[in-house]
């Protein structure tokens, strides 16, 4: 059997895009002797809609979308992901289900495990399913087929693989589908890849794991579906960050037929250089904009962000501006259009000299006899966030946030100056992290000038700033906070892995501190196990 | 039997003050008389510590607290709510639990109905309990110990209550006490007195409701606390916003002694205003914050927000800066001059024509030949940003954000502008409600001028600009907005109820499109049924 597993790009609630793309895909899958056309979770309005699923005009539109479907592809058998309605008074309102299609003929199966992921909330609006099990059958397979976190662990050992799966198999399948959609970070094409081989193993049973790809503002979707032989190797991986529609033989899938495990995941910084690439570009482009704009300063973090921009939207949609100050080292001028002309960027300079005296002037009378302070630090920041946001007002351009995941998570950052900008591209970064980026930009080529990469960072808000004048060596804070953020140890538990306790403690009551601040930044394009963002609540308003 | 119903202002995670105000008042209720001393849902951490339940310190300093509690208060019988390890591996970590503490006894009560408000998640932290049912024995009385959502309607019917005490009645329980932690919103007070007065009607059975008080970044909780006699009547009210112990003489809760039902709700102006005070103080008193500045432009939002801080903070510890500009009416001076004299507070002025020309002279080389537009309409608010902040960095006062839920809702705001601030004053208060509110404040004297009340709305960002150049009436919009954002229905069924088709889907257009602007604004006060913020989940990138 020859099933093609569509590994699309969908825009929530863009209905009339996302069926033709399912429908062209469906009929070119057919004309190339397609038995079975599979999509993933929730293709018809696209994974995650959230409160959109409220509106009953958006249910209405799912129904419409596989109306047009049915019609369009009548003679090709396709499994799509749509909510249905539920109906039932006192439950959720919707099912997550999947909806097999074939001449005339429907059959429906519904997630029964909603999700508790943090990211998505499912179980706002879904009601698990109490329907009596049932197969696809279909060219004479029976085909199990279940739902994203249908096949996580839901028993009460972590070593011992237990899910939807272990009903299923009372009806003697002979194969799985797997509808998914399943956000990217850099931990989770490894860590899908060996949940799915568990149960695989458990059941010897081959199993097709269908992914979407593409970006929805802060989530990322990699695509990388699987295709795994009944001994647990992968014999087809789809490709990562790209949309694919790739046939699988089923009958390849056989113990004996798959020698090799053909597992193909990229190393950590090219998994993450294309997240950002494809993070970026959906982002403009589902929301129809077209031109970026960054305050390039001849530090990392812009460079960075400015080669992102160039390698999404092309370096003739992206203009920088130098925004130098009185305490702007020469170098940073030098690197920034060294960087600029590199890539091939529209380069300004505004010198920021005359507005910071012109804001002076005004506040002499009340700041009279104070000494300069962060005040004066934050005012160069903020005036070079408005020069940049005139000029994002004036052509068009979107301005994007450039601050790195360690000053957002201890406050090294100016509200409403450095830390303005429409998307945060690298704000789930670690310094330490931008850093192995720009060396993975760099290898074959200087495109990311050594110097910017290799000189001490500075904010250079005042004479002869360094940021090791506040902070703790980014080597070492990464750790710590790593700890803190992604594993969610306490002070007490990373002093006993051997940091200094002092260190620790500043750390954590700089995070904690700053809350307030990441309330108040764009959505950040998330590459890690826990970004900042809906997936880690810590009150504002907390004494701990 | 005399229950004393302590009804507190926690704040979360500050173990030290929430543990010495639980011991006074035990102590004192016990002085007087009482049998046993009730608290609210998660008195031991405040209610809702988020991912702070995730930290093993956090949960040790909770037993910590117990612990303390339970020395100190060795005497006096106490009910208290505090998170509980679960330690079973494959289930969610906590318990949201009751503790009773009495001479060295304890006896635990768990959750069973785990909540699935979308503004807290609990379900991310607490399994369900599967404990067998039990009461609290004391004094002669069995009695029923339910918590939060134990007592929503859990039923498929709405009509017919069916929750967790169907199954406790089993154990003849002659009184319940509820444990509560019941966010505010201004329909709150009536709809939790409905609620519970059908579980009281169901079992003829007393209850005494606990809530908390007091706010919690954008939460506030207003108490209310409430005692039900067996009829269904209510025989006390707890004040609302007030920390209050009130004793309860459960013996005049039975059916005949409970004569009149002493509902005490005050009017939805009353609830808003006396919530917006609650919680800006509470936001800075928690914080550890003193001083308040605003931006006041002689218009009825900023003129509320500079009341309510002088209510909540004292007006010697507010500050307003005038800004006008080249575009400013002579009233908006002498309107916002004469409510800073009335409220006693200190104003500045800053002219901020010298700073737009320095940035119109900066800029000129590359906006060269382009008209005026919304670029020099943004680059004001953005110069007045710049400048409250520079005050709030040199004098240590936090920026309070003036926004309303109309201009927050259509995106009638300029990002780092007026939408600068720490908090959210009247974020959730629509411009028809600004409007009552203002009328509440003025029922015995002019405090806000009524010039500023009954002239037109104006940005004055552009020579004789009005907020109805660009926007509806506010009377009809806030009417769309309400049926689109609290009640989710789509612009047919708006249209349905006999608003204009154009209107209504430009007034969605306009709300669907400005989303990424209320991603970046600050925490927003709480008072409506739907707040923007994390109970209203729509993504930016969507086409719908």
């Amino acid at each position: 059997m020859k099933i093609a597993l569509a590994q699309l790009n969908y825009c929530v609630g863009n209905f009339e895009q996302n069926t033709k793309k399912i429908i062209d895909a469906a009929l070119k899958a057919k004309a190339e002797g397609a038995d079975l056309v599979a999509f993933s979770e929730l293709s018809i309005c696209g994974y995650f809609p959230f409160d959109c699923l409220e509106f009953s005009d958006f249910i209405e539109k799912c129904q419409w979308a596989l109306d047009q479907i049915a019609e369009k592809c009548h003679d090709v058998p396709v499994l799509l992901g749509t909510p249905l309605h539920n109906g039932i008074e006192g439950q959720k309102p919707l099912f997550n289900a999947a909806v097999f299609m074939y001449q005339g003929k429907r059959q429906v199966f519904k997630k029964k495990h909603i999700g508790d992921n943090p990211l998505f909330d499912e179980r706002k609006y879904f009601e698990a399913s109490h329907d009596e099990d049932q197969l696809l059958e279909l060219a004479g397979h029976r085909i199990a087929i279940t739902l994203g976190d249908d096949l996580a662990n839901h028993g009460s050992d972590p070593m011992l693989m237990e899910n939807r799966m272990d009903e299923l198999v009372g009806l003697k399948p002979d194969l799985c589908i797997a509808m998914a959609a399943s956000a990217f970070d850099y931990t989770m094409p490894r860590y899908r890849c060996d949940v799915l081989r568990q149960t695989v193993l458990k059941h010897e049973l081959p199993l097709l794991m269908v992914n979407q790809v593409g970006a929805q503002t802060h989530l990322i979707f990699d695509g990388g579906s699987m295709a795994f032989a009944s001994n647990g190797y992968i014999d087809t991986t789809l490709p990562f960050f790209e949309e694919t529609v790739q046939m699988i033989e089923t009958d390849s899938l056989c113990y004996y037929r798959t020698a090799e495990d053909r597992l193909a995941i990229p190393e950590k910084a090219s998994l993450i250089h294309d997240a950002l690439v494809l993070g970026l570009r959906d982002y403009f482009q589902k929301m129809g904009f077209k031109n970026a704009i960054i305050g390039l300063s001849g530090g990392l973090d812009s460079a960075l962000v400015t080669y992102f921009a160039a390698q999404a939207l092309g370096a003739e949609n992206v203009r920088v501006v130098l925004l130098p100050s009185q305490f702007s080292t020469d170098h940073s001028v030098s690197d920034a259009v060294a960087l600029a002309e590199k890539l091939g960027v529209h380069y300004d300079t505004v010198a920021i000299k005359p507005l910071y005296d012109g804001f002076e002037a005004s506040l002499k009378p009340f700041f009279e006899g104070r000494p300069f302070d962060v005040t004066e630090e934050n005012l160069q920041a903020r005036i070079r966030g408005v020069v940049l946001m005139a000029f994002s007002n004036k052509f068009g351009n979107v301005l994007l946030n450039t601050s790195n995941k360690s000053e957002a998570a201890v406050g090294y950052g100016t509200l409403y100056g450095d830390m303005c900008g429409g998307l945060s591209v690298i704000g789930d970064v670690y310094k330490s992290e931008a850093y192995e980026l720009a060396r993975f930009i760099n290898r074959t080529d200087e495109i990311i000038p050594w110097h910017t990469i290799e000189k001490a960072p500075s904010a250079e808000l005042r004479p002869n700033q360094k940021d090791s004048d506040s902070l703790p060596d980014y080597a070492i804070l990464d750790q710590i906070l790593y700890q803190y953020i992604e594993c969610s140890k306490s002070a007490e538990e990373i002093v006993a892995q051997g940091f200094d306790k002092a260190l620790v403690e500043r750390t954590i009551r700089l995070v904690n501190r700053n809350e307030f601040k990441r309330h108040q930044v764009a959505p950040i394009l998330r590459v890690s196990p826990r970004a900042f963002g809906t997936e880690r609540v810590i009150p504002i308003v907390a004494k701990f």
